[in-house]
């Protein structure tokens, strides 16, 4: 298959049309995959000629990532009907304006809660019995010269989780952490049935009978800032904020103040309100983790992604149900 | 009460005597209170006068950590009947030493299981998920610059962990990493009863059906170095050593030379041959992840360690049976 997608072999051109939509540094990890199956329009693909035409009269979107679906992106394609997109999360695109065309959007499902669920529990335990300080100061020689690594951690066991989000992944953290003999509580847009871990009807009530925040629910405009300092301050000296959702659940100068002065305990991070920006002063934090947003990255989960798009987006051109489907309101 | 020992104030001279066996890095946290129970013994305390007679009689030793009790020691306090250990270990004991002289030896027992457990699940996510090496990245100021952590890590659930002693730990860890969704498999002295983890009868085996070796077990003859070229070869490219027991399990050798050359996958190490002797070559290492024998050490754990040897001494002075002792075969 030729590298350039606009050579319209006689293959190509009777293939259907599939836009790919995704920031410049994401590289197309499936593309020559997809290549055997679709045309693929690529507006970063400036060589293309048939581009424009062609995009008043596609289908279907493959949105790589959290690239943002906006209005001005959807006018663009006026024939569109469905965003196959590829991330848990779902805050970049514009529901409202999908919703308002009957454009129906998919996201990753469950493809990466067993990971971001580990990834959030690796980060907890190595917050609270300091894994990575203890490899920095190994590392750094100090074990024959300071002779003790202090302050200790504290155990793990009997600490009171509150997880913030009972979706895919914050299930799977509370399954996990009892195993460990966690306490877990949460709180949730509702008291889901069947579960037993007791329910918060908010935040701050959560936070105030926690050691330990769990961040794991989607960014909306409800749970936008939702870790706020008076949820930081009932959380308390002692507390612990775990953040594997999306960075803008936190106000994020508010949480680097109280982590710099000690107001709260420790935090474990895996994303940030400006990624890949992260706050300087947390760098020279030992009650800090700090992860380059990777919670949902392991072969495997992209192997279970890569099934999940290709089903959904040869359901879409045969008309069958799709998976992983937002619902809307 | 007198920060010296041996001024003999009336109230001390009826107290009970209690010989502080230890290495001189271990400060003894505890000193302070044992002294309003007992006349305590501190060969390291020179300018005590009655230590040599006094030596002669005590009946009761309080052995710190791992400090060794050789046949050389045993043989200072001819009138010995017990030694209270505080390390869950006891290959510091000369037990047979101690059996034929008829003196009763006591560990930690459980104090520290659940958290040793806890930090091996750590280690393991961390080895696995690059925790770590993120937070190296992060604090690095690489993100912005790199854009991307690789190689990636892989997936936690599914793989096939190796638990090497199923005693009080071993058997805390397969209950974690259940919750994960890994497949269990055991070696132990003798297969368990009413577990049913598939048992292997010698390391080798579980090697070559494990993606990750855990070493829960206690350093003794038969362990020692258990972990050799032929398991390491066994385990593969991909495998992981977690060791959270004792460095000499391994050949350390071997492990570095396998770990340099990409033989293994990976590590995470508590525990090593020559504390606190990290090989250095490790430390620049991106697979392994480095502790500095802190797998133990939480303020919890303390505390139930101390509620424990507490019980033992004020056991043996009223003749009462004793708790976590060991049982000469």
């Amino acid at each position: 298959m030729a590298s350039s997608d606009h050579q319209q072999s006689p293959e190509t051109t009777n293939l259907r049309l599939l836009l790919i939509h995704r920031y410049p540094r994401f590289k197309t990890l499936y593309l020559s995959k997809l290549r055997t199956r679709y045309r693929i329009l690529d507006p970063l693909d400036k060589s293309d000629p048939s581009f424009i035409p062609l995009s008043n009269s596609v289908r279907v979107m493959l949105c790589v990532g959290p690239t943002p679906v906006t209005l001005e992106t959807l006018d663009k394609y006026p024939a569109l009907e469905c965003v196959v997109g590829t991330s848990a999360g779902f805050d970049h695109f514009n529901l409202n304006e999908c919703r308002r065309r009957g454009i129906c959007v998919t996201t990753a499902g469950d493809s990466f809660s067993d990971d971001v669920a580990d990834f959030a529990v690796g980060l907890l335990i190595d917050v609270v019995r300091r894994v990575s300080v203890a490899d920095r100061f190994v590392r750094g020689g100090c074990w024959p010269v300071k002779g003790e690594l202090r302050p200790l951690g504290s155990k793990v066991g009997g600490k009171r989780v509150g997880i913030v989000g009972l979706g895919s992944i914050g299930s799977r953290v509370g399954k996990r952490l009892e195993a460990f003999g966690c306490n877990i509580a949460y709180t949730s847009k509702r008291m889901k049935p069947n579960v037993s871990f007791p329910f918060h009807s908010n935040i701050h009530d959560l936070a105030i009978s926690s050691d330990v925040l769990i961040l794991c629910c989607s960014l909306t405009k409800e749970t936008h800032c939702i870790v706020d300092k008076n949820v930081l301050n009932a959380l308390g000296k002692e507390g612990i904020v775990i953040n594997v959702g999306r960075g803008a659940l936190v106000d994020e100068k508010e949480l680097v103040q109280c982590l710099k002065r000690g107001e709260i305990g420790g935090a474990g991070l895996d994303v940030y309100e400006n990624e890949p920006h992260v706050p300087e002063v947390l760098f020279g934090l030992d009650n800090v983790v700090l992860s380059p947003h990777v919670a949902v990255l392991t072969p495997e989960s992209f192997e279970a992604l890569e099934e999940l798009f290709t089903y959904n987006l040869e359901a879409f051109f045969s008309n069958k149900p799709l998976r992983a489907q937002i619902e809307y309101e």
